[in-house]
């Protein structure tokens, strides 16, 4: 930018699209939290009229759904994408899928694992989360069955501390950091797998 | 209880003591936020009136600070006692006492782990959690020096791993369920050590 160049940013703003609203409706919801939030604020950081927000989003709860849809339909995405192969193999692709899409949607999955419950659009995306948390147990025990994954802990107690590890980056991880997304997802993966001890 | 004790557990309930009003605020705090929490509403909830409950904590904030002591000073103790011995004995110690404070203290940490930062009491914890993971980085970073754990990894992600996992528990371990704390502290280390793969 010139140093002659006094517009301020807010002057000549176009109008915000359907992906934006929902871009910093996002980061609001998280910062705020999402029942503290009104519909009011919400117009009120974007710079529009409630009545413009509506043109966009029927009410706040369509904009939290369409936000948990891009986290959910994510996540499910990996388990759909792991193709075929051995139940070691599907779950290792998981994985990786999945720590691909915490660092591609961070903000979407942090507003998904705040999620409590509170509302049908929160429930239902519960409900979601434990059907996938229910497939990943579900590939964690075939691979016991077939020798591959050690079998001395139990599947739905190696899912939550394996999904504990990768949803944990959203908390810590930020992508202008020294660590990409593949390096990281190999990392995951080295220490899931095969731990942090020097064999 | 005799089926002919009509008494309501409300009734001839006894004053609460200190450690009774923490506990139970901690409770509400976890539940409502402690930002959304006011005197009002704890006394309230624990049926005392507000002069009562200030009888017993100066403030909400003092409330706040005692329940993370708990947390903290939990935590920093198994740095404390993680004893002699090699760097990677040391970090073994340290998850495994750090899983059972979890159990142990599991409303207290639950708080710790949602503290954002917006008062002195917060930052002052926030900071005394980043001091301890700094330790915990420099007890990877030493084993890694010694050779007992696998150098390809940045020290600080793992121990950001690492304890992504440990902090899970706080999502979903209930302490009434079929794992014992023993157990799944055996499971955080061997997860943790020697990674998921049968070998």
């Amino acid at each position: 930018m010139s140093d002659v160049d006094q517009t301020p940013a807010r002057r000549g703003r176009p109008g915000y699209d359907r992906d934006q609203i929902l871009e910093i409706a996002v980061q609001v919801f998280i910062e705020q939290g999402y029942d503290a939030t009104s519909v009011a604020s919400l117009a009120m950081r974007l710079g529009l009229s409630k009545s413009a927000l509506y043109h966009h989003f029927a009410s706040k709860e369509e904009v939290l759904e369409v936000a948990l849809e891009e986290a959910l339909g994510g996540l499910e995405g990996v388990l759909e994408d792991a193709g075929e192969g051995s139940a070691r193999d599907r779950l290792e692709r998981a994985l990786h899928g999945a720590v691909l899409v915490l660092v591609d949607k961070l903000p979407y999955v942090t507003l998904l694992l705040r999620v409590r419950g509170n509302s049908d659009v929160e429930r239902a995306a519960l409900d979601r989360r434990r059907a996938f948390d229910r497939q990943v147990t579900a590939l964690v025990r075939a691979a016991q069955t077939e020798g591959s994954v050690r079998s001395d802990v139990d599947p739905s107690v190696a899912t939550r501390l394996l999904f504990g590890m990768v949803n944990s980056i959203v908390e810590w991880y930020r992508p202008s950091g020294s660590e990409g997304a593949q390096e990281l997802a190999r990392d995951v993966l080295a220490v899931a797998l095969h731990g942090l001890a020097e064999s």
